[in-house]
């Protein structure tokens, strides 16, 4: 059964409701597949008018929508307005996407007379949409990464029919949500079957999904466990189904000497917030500091634990986030070499301490234990005694949403080679790299990448965040000597 | 231990030597890895050079390359000459990209003021290498889609070092080939690791390759069971890696009542011409043929049968190849209904049978068995009684390299629904849709795509032949407020 939970109270908000059953699940995924191939068929504008119309509608319903979505969540007014306003933009950004063209016609190549390899056909690569996409939302953004999130608009941008599995932290939000999504399908003389949402709280629901034959594709935001779970069944069918899975993220931030000459305190004090932002319940937030031991080290970290020690951040989302918060924060303390340097107090009942750990690098990459995301407000400071330490630290790490780098120069003269290995190592473990600020806050940018190794991401290529987010779900098709007007209809929408 | 066969005697050619050990390919993972840094901040000016310093290679030794080829694989001068040159064109196509540079740099977007979703810091979208890349070489194509075929020369485009496992059908020439690849590869003062092979007959030298943990990608051509067996393999990893196989497809070919209505003998000539193609030994071979019940298409078919039996395909890659040829045309020949129009002599000892077998629709659909590649100079003839039949035909299919549509007129008003309609199903489930010619002969070019819905490949969104095939090995980071001096050294080769 689903029930709606206050996330303040733990008590529960009015009646409970049914799961989907495996029958509803199968038949929604064939329903999807009945629609797929004249959704495919549909012209950009209309995608572009579908997903305004969401957006419009989000924004209408805007007061009641964030009133529901802070009470399942606990996430607060002001950030569930900004989400939403982002959530909006999202929907607007595909939108513009479509109206620019572009999405379906790569490359059009002339033939070329005389015989191969010099010679060759007319050739004309276009995209063709997946077919039904299966949507797992998640708790932490229960609008912007949910129903009607970056997956499910840029899925529809495509030209996919979708299913979102709820997530059960925001049930009641969730059927809120659907409810002005399909509103705008029905506005748009769209059938109801291309967006859909299915529900239920066990894993049951989830691999039915994954495995019903009609899905094509699954973007998945979650725990590395469960979605490790799918991933491993999405790649076992008789027909294998591209898995697009964020798992997990520790984002390193690494802070460089040129970093603690000036402006540390400010630094101390915007990393103690990116830590704590929404109780840390961000997949980008900051888990590993390194910094360089001995002073002016020693004050950088002393300053941060300082400003941590004064945040009061809310509380989490659902009681099993906080209980897997405790135990991770409690596994941090008990190894070996490991310093408490805020967070002793465990928190209140309703809400979590921000907690910060130090251990150095050589604790730190002989135990393995240390290496995995605790979600939530803490922070493990590792310091290191050289820079080849930190290239260690980040390969351990092996893959992450993000790295930020304090402390490297504008001036490329500056930048010596050891600086560039420790970009390139950067590179090679994360699908950002920041140079500035805090990793918290994703632009929804056509050059953003939120992705990376695994467990970042299952398909380290592909974003989740941002325009290329569309690519996941269409195809490169070739097409050979094609009629000038098949290409216009399958190509320009 | 691995021994060079003569394709045409099945005789032994010299002596026998020995297999990679397990040990050989984890010290080749070891080294590929540790040069792989290095390799990565090459500049793409320092790769181009290097591909073609290959190609080079190549052509000043391409008459014993050739007649080394000729030995191990029977397939021909004329053929192997040709094959030799589109694998120099392939290297030189991926220099040229190299030289035209927007390989590693894809974006650079600059800040905007304000605040977020609007305002946004600057984003600079680039590339960067995986990491070594494992190349399973195939049996059918010695030059082209072996030791310096489009694999290797798009992992070294990309920045990748490679290691190669050799087909053990062409041992010698794989040698042969390595040498080529290690001396261009020190001519540019490169380190050895970044080109290695390692050779066996046997499963467990792939086994032991593709579970490497320095091994950051697989390129594979081959068969379903193998290239499915690698894949699961890949996907079970502690950290999957992406898998790129190609792992077989029918390629229909639908004959649409217009293209019965003039050239009909022309199109049938050209048909068994394609069919028997390098005794059918080619990836993209027609399969299947979609031709309407009743009169023109019985002449049609007679005249295919008629042009099939004139046919005399040489001899086949391996012993085991033509004993599955063999008695998968067996399978064919004993199904429900099927009537055997060319072929049933079942060939000499050293030659098959160039092989036509006819069912109805109906008989495909029922019978899966049918369903499956049949790899040789064979086609099965589906009769279907109205374009529907012809999708479901597609739909059983499910993934295929290529769809060829032949009688779709260049005039877009002629084009009806039902065409229309058949033609999105044909790009749902293959990478190519050809509307003239025959599929054999891939044209090396940006719009290519030799890929399609799985078992044509295991990530279907990916090419192996083309320009995009260097995407394979390359994978998207956003650097935010990174200076100008790290964009140009991260980017700009």
């Amino acid at each position: 059964m689903l029930q709606s939970i206050n996330a303040r109270t733990g008590l529960a908000h009015g009646a409970a409701w049914a799961e989907s059953t495996s029958r509803d699940i199968d038949l929604a995924a064939l329903q999807a597949r009945q629609v797929a191939r004249d959704f495919a068929a549909s012209t950009t504008g209309l995608r572009a008018t579908l997903l305004r119309g969401i957006g419009q509608r989000l924004l209408f319903a805007r007061e009641a929508l964030v009133a529901l979505a802070d009470r399942e969540t606990g996430l607060g007014l002001p950030r569930l307005n900004g989400e939403l306003d982002r959530t909006v933009y999202q929907l607007e950004q595909f939108a513009l996407a479509l109206d620019q063209g572009a999405v379906h016609l790569l490359l059009d190549e002339p033939a070329v007379a005389g015989a191969a390899p010099l010679g060759r056909p007319r050739m004309t690569r276009i995209r063709v949409p997946l077919g039904p996409v299966a949507v797992f939302a998640a708790s932490n953004f229960p609008f912007a990464f949910s129903v009607a999130g970056g997956d499910t608009a840029s899925a529809l941008a495509a030209g996919c029919p979708v299913i979102v599995k709820a997530h059960p932290a925001h049930p009641a939000l969730s059927l809120a949500l659907a409810e002005q999504v399909q509103a705008a399908v029905a506005q748009c003389g769209l059938p109801a079957a291309v967006f859909q949402l299915v529900q239920g709280a066990g894993i049951a629901v989830g691999v039915t999904l994954v495995q019903a034959p009609a899905i094509a594709a699954v973007a998945f935001t979650g725990s590395l466990k469960a979605g490790r779970a799918l991933a491993d069944l999405a790649a076992a069918r008789p027909r294998p189904i591209p898995f697009f899975g964020e798992l997990g993220s520790v984002n390193p931030l690494i802070v460089l000497p040129a970093a603690l000459a000036s402006g540390a305190a400010q630094r101390a004090a915007a990393l103690a917030q990116s830590i704590t932002l929404g109780a840390g319940q961000f997949c980008t937030s900051p888990g590993v500091i390194l910094v360089p031991q001995g002073e002016p080290g020693d004050g950088f970290v002393r300053e941060l634990a300082g400003q941590l020690s004064q945040m009061q951040p809310h509380g989490m989302l659902t009681a099993g986030i906080r209980q897997s918060f405790e135990s991770g924060v409690q596994a941090w303390c008990h190894v070996r070499g490991a310093q408490v340097l805020a967070g002793q107090a465990g928190g209140s009942a309703a809400t979590p301490c921000a907690t910060l750990v130090q251990v150095s690098a050589a604790d730190y990459l002989a135990q393995p234990a240390l290496q995995h995301e605790v979600f939530g407000p803490a922070a493990l400071v590792v310091r290191t005694a050289a820079l080849q330490e930190m290239e260690d630290v980040l390969g351990a790490i092996g893959g992450t949403l993000t790295v930020t780098l304090w402390g490297i120069d504008g001036d490329a003269a500056q930048v010596t080679d050891e600086i560039q290995a420790l970009v390139r190592r950067a590179t090679d473990v994360a699908g950002r790299v920041l140079f500035a600020g805090v990793p918290t806050g994703v632009a929804v940018t056509a050059a953003q990448q939120h992705g990376g190794p695994y467990p970042a991401s299952t398909a380290p290529g592909t974003t989740s965040v941002g325009l290329a987010a569309m690519d996941r779900f269409l195809r490169p098709v070739a097409l050979q000597d094609a009629p000038d007007g098949l290409i216009q209809r399958l190509a320009c929408g």
